[in-house]
């Protein structure tokens, strides 16, 4: 990843973030922490430079690598809350519903949602109609109820389930690939993809949904939560679906390196057809391979 | 308002709320819910007629319109949660939440956000960029930090406040208003009004929202539970702003009869000026003056 990239992130996210003086406090206090401590912004990279490689001016770019990561920490939020996975910690510090309340995180999570779309409509503006709905498509395709949103009811109606390593592996996709299939696929709609690359966009967001789900429920499984920036154990005491679990370690560990393999080959078949227009895709598999969030799981 | 439109509003929300076979069983069955108990729809029967009237196409004019619904209806299931007004009725059955649990409510309710914002971006796709970035602004000032969201921050935060009737009307004016600036304000962008138009836009979804709230408030102080469709008397037991118990019932009813004047006076201006293009929104106080969620409580 380039290194120029994150501090114009950050600096874009504060720039983005919908706090101001009017604002509750504690509602303030908690979209001030949310934007202090950004995490990793794997997505918002991956979206920053792709936008800019299909055409989009730098502020536009930003803007939509803005929105994605808002969607992204939204959902985190929501996640964290006591009726969802109940987690303590998230990012090294106490969860939004920890320091502030419930409520609170609620409203922060839906502030950013409602400013993620405002900046992609925003980011979009001056693009033809049909690209601007392939966006949205896109959009409610990853996040809505066939996306996250449903991947989060099948992951906490885990417990009634045959709780099969096919069902987990549906889980993860819809829940983790979803994410991915945003940051690849909404600044890929301006590229105008063939079906085939499009195709081939969409597997890829799926391998790399399922790498970073079994890293983490590797990590879930084998770290304690004093070594994790997150709470981790709780996918056996919840019931929830991990993939570690439902397989075991070693075959879950065999079966990240085939997904390993099978991201290679889909990229490709990516770059081979196509000159240079995807090879930012194989820059950032690069990075996330390095990365430790994948890397401290599987080693 | 016309008959025949609830039909066709009723026919257009099925059709566009987010459930499919694959969607898990208690997602599956707050959403169907929600649908199946849909409330007066007096903000999607404006917007209904609004686009229309400005121009939009009918099935665009509906997507606008379920999309304004959908909104609202999620702020009512978020607002019902446990941490927020932890309300157990709401449209005269079991809360979202009392029924499928909190998790499943913020899920549905999170999903018909997502499936507003498709709406909206369908609806409005063959419009010029200047008009959907007014769309997109309407709609973020009206739901993000500085409509909804902040205005149930400060609700929430009433206890920790002066408790003024200033700043009781101000979190009415976020809140209730809100709803009404979106719902006036979104199909309004298609006929560009002039600033003193949009003035007076603006100023009517604040008497709007005030005389809805003060309506609401009187009920929740006067009426039991068992007499109304959602749970009443939670504003002094929650020590939440309640222009009803601040001026007492009294001052609050004189400020109501004062407020409907002001519509009058307003509806006058903005119909005078502009030939018939603003008649739909008296045609849509007379029905709401009628309605007896306004006539309820100032009885």
């Amino acid at each position: 990843m380039n290194t120029a990239i994150l501090p114009r992130l950050t600096a874009a996210l504060v720039r983005h973030t919908p706090v101001s003086f009017a604002l509750e406090p504690r509602l303030h206090a908690a979209l001030t922490q949310l934007i202090q401590r950004p995490g990793k912004l794997v997505r918002a990279q991956l979206v920053l430079v792709a936008a800019e490689r299909h055409g989009l001016r730098p502020r536009a770019a930003e803007e939509l690598a803005c929105a994605v990561e808002f969607f992204h920490t939204a959902s985190l939020v929501l996640d964290d809350l006591p009726c969802m996975d109940d987690a303590t910690t998230r990012r090294g510090q106490p969860c939004i519903h920890r320091t502030h309340g419930e409520a609170t995180a609620i409203l922060a999570a839906l502030a950013l949602i409602n400013r993620a779309y405002a900046l992609t409509g925003a980011a979009l503006a001056s693009q033809p109609g049909r690209l601007r709905v392939a966006a949205q498509t896109c959009i409610e395709r990853a996040l809505g109820a066939a996306g996250l949103v449903g991947g989060q009811a099948w992951d906490l109606a885990f417990a009634r389930t045959d709780r099969s390593a096919a069902l987990t592996s549906r889980i993860a996709q819809q829940k983790t690939g979803a994410l991915f299939a945003l940051a690849i696929g909404l600044p890929a709609v301006l590229a105008r993809p063939t079906p085939e690359e499009a195709h081939q966009l969409h597997a890829l967001a799926v391998y790399w949904g399922q790498q970073f789900q079994i890293a983490d429920d590797l990590r879930d499984v084998l770290t304690s939560s004093a070594g994790s920036d997150k709470t981790t154990g709780r996918d056996r005491a919840l019931t929830r679906p991990n993939l570690a679990l439902v397989l075991g370690v070693p075959a879950a560990r065999a079966r990240l390196a085939r997904l390993g393999r099978q991201v290679t080959r889909t990229l490709e078949m990516l770059c081979a057809a196509t000159g240079d227009r995807w090879t930012y895709l194989r820059a950032f598999n690069t990075a996330l391979a390095a990365a430790p969030e994948t890397d401290s799981a599987a080693a």
